[in-house]
């Protein structure tokens, strides 16, 4: 990405109306862990971006799993004995437990309670619920619907089947200069909720589409898998190259006005949890790191001790911790295009750091070398000096080989940027020479 | 101790009254570093457990040290000239100069007044002192009763001796499967003063008792020694397999109403410092951990360069630092039941983390392994995941061989036994296999 | 230094008034990075100290750099229409544009203007300017002066020369019985400046003065030179030596009110950063300790990575923020003789602490040895443990041929004196040796 300018780069932006539009084809989709919902799903993806399918089929084993049966769902209502839908899979699909086996019965409203999940917190919300790895029904509604509904007999189907069939998940692969690469990852299992996930997804598209325009160093990974399964299906199918996943990110919950939350890795200091620290902090907004923890979203795969793969996840909205999360109020009107474009430009340096944070050898390391006479310098002495100077003796004071520009800027307390500017005028100035031993 | 539920172990307790009776009876025992008042303490003691009684004969030289004369005392007195005893031993054994020299003699006040010691600030109470290694004799008294001493001449006698003979320490040793030991050193050498340090001596002879009747994998150690000489013959006299000591707290000033303080070890990273530190953490109550210094008790011997054993030590009061410390104010009233109870408690759970401390290997380490299939997770997606199942995906994410137990509940931030429930879970659910290897 | 009591030290100390004195003889003159003004300050520095002066030829290859021409100044001055010198150097030097080249002209104010510099937020203060790498010339004034110029022409006239010639740098070295080295750097290039930095210089010359009496086992070096390109041409002439140089500061701004602040090595955690912070800390005066960053004064050269000297810097007014700092404000008013005192021990006690910041091995290790018998512990048992028998307990604990005595002062929370005593104290009882094993 080097010969191409910061400015440029804001330039190839997509507009956010755009990051909407996408998000708004894919709300109304009823995807799960396996089925056409996921598929249909990838398919517009395809229109975006140049995206390789896979199918996996039912029965595979991945890992400590095995890829479970196709879930496709055509109807699903309760009907009360007047044979009006009380409960109505068309109009909303969380009304289904995803994932719902198939059921065509008649039994009393004090038999199908089990089967309904309401939020009597939040009266008018439907929750979100699934059951895969446990056959099992369910339907879920407002608590107010729910008390709406008299006693006696109900009539109730889910018109879904769950045969042998296939896992469907989709990537695209920007290659770079070195063999080292970028995982973002995001989950495309939820079906009508916004800011998990459509938001991540939509980012996610827009930055492979707008990054296989540029130069890079590093290889971009772009997955879109179902949450959990689909990333341990991935990881069973790639397990022989994942090392070569040096950073990476999850992504998700992007869209609303929570400011942002950063979740480092196992580790704790990798790469990509300077970067992303860097990146927040140099922004100036607020935002919060925090430490790993084996919850979440796929992050919990990529960090498990077998492949310890250093992925953070960025987040505006936390896990469980807002009121909309996995509710029916996670809608299009949860989430903006001014959060969702702040996000992508926040992703897009996070990656774009990264890409940059090379390690370089000053090549005048006895005192400073002489700026002024290669014109690096401003010649009136005085007393205060230009950030972009001060970041020319970060990097010449710091580039001994063991400091990569990340550990500089940090150091420096400056942007990533200034730094990485600083740096590329070293080098046309012939006092900095790239090290290519990796640590 | 795997074998017994934690339900179990808590009704094995003794009742708090039995650590007050336990003290009662030694309370009243002039002791001093050598001489029957130990001796007459440990026959209390082996009336509780099987205590080894160890005698090392004066003149034995022990590390830089040599044991000193036998010290015993029958009477003391100072009369006035009517012949009444104005200060007298039999009513308070602090009225001595503890391992003073007899005398008998009689002499104006004024030459006998650099032999009386008193506590201005506190003028109703009697100090504490000792003269070990300088040749001395003394009386404590109360300021009032010095204030109230007419001038003239005074008889003052101490009935005591100096002789050959020997220091008396006693200890009981628990074997558990593995060699590594875990120490309790306590000091019993002060003679009627009550938190300092029949409190710590009470706590370890019970549970010395309740941890005889439970499996153990650590070798448990319980000293009941004279400070400094008294760890230090010890020391001396166990040069050879000392070195076995892994971990161990001194304990003193258990029963009084301060809250608790853990003083870390001379490493201050050492496995009983993370176990002390979690335990009183999880407690949910008020505490302080504070840094090694080589002052205090006998902590300072263990953590001596030529042995640097992991030995913290934990107390409520802190040594000199309330106004009670070595005064006849510390005295049955100043420590209670309830507050004995609690921190018999805290000491058995350090104990219990150091002993469950086990580092394990998870067996299906790529990615999580699916718990539902084991019956180990709920089986309905939501929101939340109760502790026990957040505490396995810990200790699989974490079981890499590197990280023991206390390092996972630390992280974690969850209390030892959470963990220690959840690795046991997973040992039996096939996933987690003990590392044998050492660090 | 081992010979002499702290007291003789302080008693040796300059009167405050002797270091004011020598600033005063020092502040006219119109030093720059050559020329007549070095030398002529070092000719003044030889009559307290026996200085090496060294010249080195305008044109010399040093590091990046080269040995500029030597500049001179007679006279400058800028007359009105009435011949009336409205600008005059021989009021004050800092009226030139420091290294300006030669001009005679007549010229409209218009034309003169952007060669005037002033301070519009001190309109009373001259500035002090400088232009050494770009040939140029310029004047500086008072704001209030400027603006009652009229418009018309002036005559101007700087009556200077930049001819070959040399640039000249002074030096005191004070062997010790090792071959490490303490460098204590200041610059000499300021003209009528003084907090910046004719304190550090008067710091500096006393500090030879006093320590050349005393044993060292560090080398001492003091090195009196032009700032940047005086610090660039020592290292050039000493490139093969210059790793005898263990530990320094440069000195500057150390006779105004502010409190100290210190400036760390790039390391960070150099010796001479754990002596300075200790020495500051124990004062029990408010200080700063600053990261390093590669502006400020030659500690930049020094710790540049060619190099990695671990040069600290101590000051008071900090490079470039306080209103005085360059201006003709920075003068004799601005320091006095109780804050240059003050900055005097506080350099001193650093120097003191390296120099006798030894390692030693405790040889009685097993324990605490028995410090009674040796006449180093008061006999009589009590709670608290004067200063100096705790520092012995200290320095006896941490004696394991692992820390040094300023680690243990850290640790201990005591003043490097205190524990330096006890060492010398444990030297003499025979229970400490010197490890003479360097890390």
């Amino acid at each position: 990405m080097a010969d191409q300018s910061r400015a440029e780069k804001l330039a190839a932006e997509p507009e956010s109306s755009a990051l909407l539009e996408l998000i708004e084809k894919l709300y109304p989709i009823c995807r799960s862990i396996t089925g056409d919902g996921v598929r249909e799903t990838l398919r517009v993806l395809s229109s975006y971006i140049d995206l390789e399918i896979h199918e996996v089929p039912s029965g595979t084993e991945v890992l400590d799993w095995t890829v479970p049966r196709e879930w496709n769902i055509r109807d699903a209502w309760i009907k009360n004995q007047r044979g009006e839908r009380v409960v109505d899979f068309k109009k909303h699909n969380l009304h289904v437990v995803n994932y719902s086996a198939p059921i065509r019965a008649t039994m009393s409203l004090d038999r199908l309670r089990p089967h309904l999940h309401t939020l009597p917190d939040h009266p008018d919300w439907i929750p979100y619920r699934t059951s895969y790895y446990e056959e099992n029904w369910g339907f879920c509604l407002s608590q107010r619907d729910l008390e709406a509904l008299p006693s006696g007999d109900y009539e109730v189907c889910i018109d879904s089947s769950l045969e042998p069939g296939s896992l469907t998940y989709g990537e695209v692969v920007l290659p770079g200069a070195s063999g080292d690469e970028f995982l973002l990852s995001t989950h495309v299992c939820h079906p009508s909720l916004c800011d998990d996930n459509l938001t991540g997804v939509a980012i996610s598209v827009f930055l492979a589409r707008e990054l296989a325009r540029h130069e890079r160093r590093l290889t971009l990974r772009f997955l879109y898998a179902p949450g959990t399964i689909g990333a341990i299906t991935w990881l069973a199918r790639n397990r022989e190259t994942v090392g070569r996943v040096r950073h990476g990110m999850t992504l998700t919950c992007l869209g609303d006005r929570n400011q942002f939350t950063y979740k480092r890795t196992v580790r704790g200091d990798a790469d990509v949890d300077r970067a992303a620290e860097l990146v927040l902090r140099s922004s100036g907004r607020p935002h919060q790191i925090i430490e790993f923890f084996p919850y979440g979203y796929d992050e919990r795969q990529y960090n498990s001790p077998g492949f310890r793969l250093a992925i953070g996840s960025l987040m505006r909205g936390r896990h469980g911790q807002f009121p909309e999360y996995h509710t029916s109020a996670d809608n299009l009107g949860f989430i903006s295009a001014e959060h969702l474009l702040e996000s992508y430009r926040t992703v897009k340096e996070i990656v774009l750091a990264l890409d940059g944070n090379q390690t370089y050898e000053n090549l005048a390391p006895y005192g400073e070398p002489q700026l002024g006479r290669r014109g690096l310098y401003r010649a009136l002495g005085g007393t205060n000096v230009p950030n972009l100077q001060f970041a020319m003796l970060w990097v010449l004071n710091l580039s001994d080989g063991q400091h990569a520009l990340l550990d500089i800027a940090r150091r420096a307390g400056m942007p990533f940027d200034t730094i990485r500017t600083a740096a590329d005028l070293l080098v046309e100035g012939g006092l900095l020479e790239e090290v290519s031993a990796r640590e």
